[in-house]
């Protein structure tokens, strides 16, 4: 498809070529019954076996023991930023819960916990506009928290944890929604991983939810049912109609990262890839990075031009040479490349040949 | 496409085929923009404007006044159980609500709405395992309630309200998930009309509501965030992440109504499809209907015959002759057709003969 732009969308973001082919393909006729996947019951045998699949799938690439469950939610992230405090709060007899403040997500995750949690917030970068993650060591004070929640990657700012808070005796829980499945992440440090889909995953509206078996089960009475997460976990997800779409080009996705080697080549060609744009931006002083360089994330780099109106007028030139979805977010302006594992090496190496021109062309 | 089946699955369901043809034609670049819809951002120009537009066309077609807002919301209809008790039970000072039990997404929603509620059941079929749709006078008693809940079509057991209960001072809520825009219904008799998309609008994970103004901004302070129908009213349905996929099939499908003849010619259309199979039940006493005659449901036509062996070897002949997912829900058993708006004539005409001959070799 010579007609498809590199596509640096943050989320929705671009999706592997031969995961959207075979999509395509099949749209009409999902494998030889007559019907598209998603014009049948997601109780038919054919999806009952397309989740159980995928779930084993993340259990394979992430290297996920048994005692955990891997649930698909409704939603995507933000909905389980109002499931985590309601599943996991009553844990806590005092439902204290410590939040990190790390970047935009971060933030919309402490505003919609403190509707069920007395919140401790241990560590914020908001004085530098997020520009690089707090320490947040672990305060015994905080041993009878139920549990301690961070953004492992903060996608507007461009920062990552690279290594993981401390919680000392209090499950930690992870928003993974825009690195999950690109580096291998030690799931064992974690009481709840979870991620939105819409970036390295697949389509919108969906979550996957890594939970260890022994947080289930303390909910708040009030939490809605499609929130449950012990309930999603004793019905295998299929507590109401799946978002049968999404779990089908999620289960395509592991599929394909699979075949390109699994999560640890993902890291290797991830890394080489982030090094390309951050070598341009350590080597241009008309370029400046927003986050520092120690916590800056692989998934997305975000820097600025000496002038706002220089970040537009590269923006337009850049989407008249096909690379396309560069402006940053409202919140942060400037540039942002999300460069998840779809993204080719061949659009991330085009971008920064770009920069390049560009710079030369101003110089 | 030869080699489609008529596909009489209750949902997700079929969908009309020039949708789908046109998924697929646009898949891997959507209006020229050199990448699929489901890679680009919910914030993108086209995208706001594709929600406007499904929102205005379902104004268009349904007749919604000015004084209603549509709302397109996560998690499908089982989702909106939990949803609208959190939003209106604050009306009522003494949190009560009245649900009709007319079949079981009534049942699943009495018990999702009870961790909320003081429930008043205003009548149930239960004893006759819902082969009709009870009656439910407004008792001048239940003016203090905050709602009053029903099920306008009973998926499952075959049965619909032909006309709606009276609720006196009191907001009806309507599930409407089974015949949302299979005819006209009269908005205004509503507080809340709601769907599930996954039958008569689109794909599964996703739906829409339609709430009158004045019923805003009432929610329990435990509601999460994209539960809230306020916060969604605020943001235009796009507080987070929209499900892409979904509101641009839907949109695609209101269209394709809308060329159709819209929502009259549908219900004509109906009328005339449910008919052709009702004959075939009346005129039979091999197969005997589960639904009473005078609140059988257009939808859905649900019967059984003389043995189960016989509805399995039904079921089986039939896959055999083109006609795919004919057997009844697992509560309820025999077969049920399910011919949404997206069933064309001639697989119900298809599905008549099939009966006849099935019918004659028997006897």
């Amino acid at each position: 498809m010579t007609d498809r732009v590199f596509n640096f969308a943050a989320g929705p973001s671009t999706l592997p070529l031969p995961v959207l082919q075979q999509v395509r393909e099949e749209l009409l006729n999902y494998q030889g019954l007559g019907a598209s996947i998603i014009e049948m019951s997601h109780r038919a045998p054919h999806f009952e076996k397309l989740v159980a699949e995928t779930e084993a799938l993340f259990h394979e690439l992430m290297d996920i023991p048994d005692t955990y469950k891997v649930l698909f939610a409704h939603g995507g992230a933000i909905m389980q930023m109002s499931a985590i405090p309601m599943n996991l709060i009553m844990r806590s007899p005092t439902k204290k819960a410590i939040y990190i403040d790390s970047g935009f997500f971060a933030r919309r995750a402490i505003k919609e916990g403190q509707k069920y949690c007395n919140m401790v917030i241990a560590g914020s970068s908001q004085e530098t506009n997020y520009d690089y993650v707090p320490e947040s060591p672990h305060d015994p004070a905080d041993d009878d928290a139920a549990f301690k929640y961070f953004t492992t990657n903060n996608t507007i700012m461009g920062t990552r944890f690279i290594d993981f808070p401390e919680s000392g005796p209090v499950p930690l829980v992870g928003d993974a929604t825009s690195e999950i499945l690109s580096r291998p992440l030690d799931i064992t440090r974690f009481g709840v991983l979870y991620a939105g889909a819409q970036k390295n995953l697949g389509p919108s509206g969906q979550a996957v939810v890594i939970i260890k078996k022994d947080l289930l089960g303390k909910a708040m009475p009030e939490t809605p049912l499609l929130l449950n997460y012990d309930q999603l976990a004793q019905d295998n997800s299929l507590t109401n109609t799946s978002n049968v779409f999404a779990i089908y080009v999620i289960n395509l996705v592991l599929n394909w990262l699979k075949v390109q080697g699994g999560v640890k080549e993902m890291e290797i060609q991830n890394e080489r890839k982030a090094k390309v744009l951050y070598d341009v931006l350590d080597n241009s002083s008309f370029y400046h990075a927003y986050a520092v360089k120690k916590d800056r994330a692989t998934m997305n780099a975000t820097f600025g031009l000496p002038t706002e109106e220089l970040d537009n007028q590269f923006i337009a030139e850049a989407l008249e040479n096909g690379l396309a979805n560069l402006k940053g977010h409202k919140v942060r302006g400037g540039i942002r490349a999300s460069i998840y594992n779809a993204m080719p090496e061949e659009g991330v190496n085009a971008l920064a040949q770009f920069m390049e021109e560009f710079e030369r062309k101003q110089g």
